[in-house]
């Protein structure tokens, strides 16, 4: 055994009984460990092998647990939780008309997002996502708050015609948002994205305007398409097309688009949709709440889509849990494909950290625990006895989802959450501003 | 205020923020109280008024939770959670040959049974679940586990043609099946009913058999029924028609009869199914993970028939927590439906207790939180953010279900958890004898 003068020096050494690192193989690994310097994963091995190696300025011993990539939720609305439970059981379109606009229209503004991103913001850490996607209005205010949380964030700052809350219009919304594209230019917690509402709500001329701009400045493209039938129906009727057709004719797809939801689609869509390496974000729990359909995940896989996880908002959901979610995914697609062995148990724990990471642009630093990425990272300790006996780590973890917690959580090897606790939260100021932010609400039902 | 003296005694007083008492109204009640003695409900009432009403023995104050009637799991074979994640992502026969039956035929005696059943009760109980519908081999092991750890069972006992670990033939079932019901029949903590496995692995006479003794001795019968397309397909080219008309012609269809899963129905079935009283038992994990297709819940209630839910075993689930369970019925059935108002949480909380007590005979003592039932109740605590803010009770705890810990449990009025404890169970020892059992599934595998 050597000294430890010879060992090589490093930030954080983490061993777990159980290590799911995606990537380069999607296995299960017993009895490894974890080490990191400066924020990054510098090796992957054997427990007992890296100790050796190893003297680390922190020791991190999980002795009952799984760790895994930091779980990234690739599309929601994080202030949107201040209306979770607000609209429950309403069909979509009053829940939208007579509900969420209204609302909205009456409460948003930037302690509003602040607040209600806070909420999100400490509901997705203490659940093992490192990093989000967020469409909301006042992204500055979001970028703040996942900083100063330690959260990695992808800002797909909102654009849509006409004025709201945050913005006069949108060419408002083309300069705010591009604005914040210089400010985070260096800063690798926060990742800036267009983020066009839907095809129906953002004129043909400014689409164009951000396909230039995304080709020119090499930005992502976040946008809801094809939700539910409703919307295809009225895009046939306007224009002959499906929405998906109509960005296809305009040269819109592309690796740069994430398309959210993408329930209703036909052969040649997915065909679209592969040959141009349009990214899927699957939101399972969104489309089941508001009856919007299914996205065909397994015919998306077998065209090479790559599909990453989103919550969506609280309001249909109603929760930011990326882990449950990937349980729902995997247990849907099961049932859409009419197959028990779709869905399986590691492509889903691929879409909830590799696939997301993949959709963003991130792959080469996030979304795997492979060395030379960042180390965004996350232990799910089991918390009961659905976890007993553990006989495969992937299906415990996804399918025994209710019982683990993530007990430790970093980014970029900052410790975010420990020993179930939010380091960087107060939590009990945060409970007051929910509740003064609550009765807003209330008093607006 | 009226002195002690002037007060009328009672066992236990439990104050909670919101009771959910889900008949004779389903309303969410604020700052609400249940008092308790000799294991029945004596009242309810806001906090202030049965405080001065009663002097309690035991006084619970709830100060962030929800107070529900127990859960009522309403299928599912507990000792199976022995052998949860032993055959993930496989199709559905090879799950069952391949799988399941082969790991049943080496491992299972009664001493599986009752480190299985025991898993399955802790896990149960620790979530909020009161009563649970069993039908596995040794029933009277699962009988003695329940009754020792405090839980109520409705113990259907298997009836299969052919032999099997626990019985030689088909009326080896009976006589064994019937012995139990003798055992059994002044104890309310155990209620028997027949458990034909399904109309496939149950000849005919036997069934006629079932049909006239559960006539004769009032006893319910719980059978796997219409539980994927290939088994109703089979039944066609065995008999020219589906198992529920088989069993329609043969009078079998009764309010006695509890059918499990029930996906695939055409709509003279759900008339059948309606006119004949007979209640469903919607299993929606295990159908989404074996690809089985979906109970059409809401086509069902329509119809008026009685809706319960279950878990299923372990091994297709992978967890025994129906408050889950109740949330992915909620969201599936709005999918099913096409309509976001269709699963509304009100009915699904219904399903989950007063529907299975219905199921199960039990509606006048079970079920909800009225004066003269058992005091069968469970707490439900919020654990984190995503419960936050709590603007519609119903929807916290269902859609925010993964949010929520059972922290208090009662069954008959004595605690079976305090505090998120299991009162009854020795932990450590069942750990260690889930350990021992999971070493021969581990060898068997």
């Amino acid at each position: 055994m050597p000294d430890t003068a010879e060992k090589q020096a490093c930030d954080l050494l983490i061993e777990a009984p159980w290590v799911l690192p995606v990537a380069p193989e999607n296995v299960a690994l017993a009895d490894h460990a974890v080490a990191v310097s400066e924020g990054i994963i510098v090796a992957i091995g054997p427990s007992q092998a890296l100790k050796q190696q190893f003297a680390a300025e922190e020791h991190v011993v999980v002795t009952d647990g799984i760790l895994t990539p930091g779980l990234i939720n690739a599309h929601t609305h994080a202030a949107m939780s201040l209306l979770r439970g607000c609209g429950e059981d309403l069909p979509l379109q009053s829940w939208l008309n007579e509900r969420i606009w209204p609302l909205e229209g009456k409460l948003v503004d930037s302690e509003f997002v602040r607040t209600g991103t806070a909420l999100g913001v400490a509901e997705m850490l203490a659940s093992g996502t490192t990093t989000f996607s967020d469409m909301y209005f006042f992204p500055e205010v979001c970028a703040e708050v996942a900083r100063n949380a330690g959260m990695r964030v992808q800002l797909a700052f909102p654009l849509f015609d006409g004025a709201n809350a945050w913005s006069e219009s949108i060419d408002d919304c083309f300069s705010k948002g591009l604005e914040l594209h210089d400010r985070y230019r260096d800063d690798p917690q926060v990742i800036v994205a267009f983020g066009p509402h839907a095809p129906y709500t953002v004129n043909r001329k400014a689409l164009e305007k951000i396909q230039m701009l995304s080709e020119e400045i090499n930005l992502g493209i976040h946008i809801h398409l094809h939700e539910n039938a409703a919307e295809v129906a009225e895009a046939r009727s306007l224009n002959g097309v499906s929405w998906v057709e109509y960005l296809a004719d305009m040269g819109f797809l592309s690796p740069q688009l994430q398309a959210v939801h993408m329930t209703q689609l036909t052969e040649r869509e997915i065909e679209l949709t592969a040959t141009n390496g349009v990214h899927v974000i699957h939101c399972p729990h969104s489309n089941l709440k508001l009856a919007s359909g299914l996205c065909p995940t397994t015919a998306l896989r077998e065209a090479g889509v790559n599909l990453a996880i989103g919550t969506d908002g609280a309001a249909c959901n109603n929760t930011l849990d990326v882990l449950q979610e990937a349980r729902t995914a995997s247990l849907l697609a099961k049932h859409d494909a009419g197959r028990a062995d779709a869905g399986c148990v590691r492509d889903t724990l691929e879409m909830a950290t590799l696939g997301g990471a993949r959709a963003i642009g991130m792959e080469t630093s996030l979304g795997s625990i492979e060395p030379g990425k960042r180390a965004d990272l996350a232990v799910f300790e089991p918390t009961g006895f659905a976890t007993l006996p553990l006989l495969d780590p992937f299906a415990s973890l996804l399918h025994g989802a209710p019982s683990y917690r993530a007990s430790h959580v970093w980014v970029d090897g900052r410790a975010v959450v420990r020993s179930g606790a939010l380091t960087n939260i107060d939590t009990q100021a945060l409970r007051r501003d929910v509740e003064q932010q609550a009765e807003r609400v209330r008093a607006a039902l």
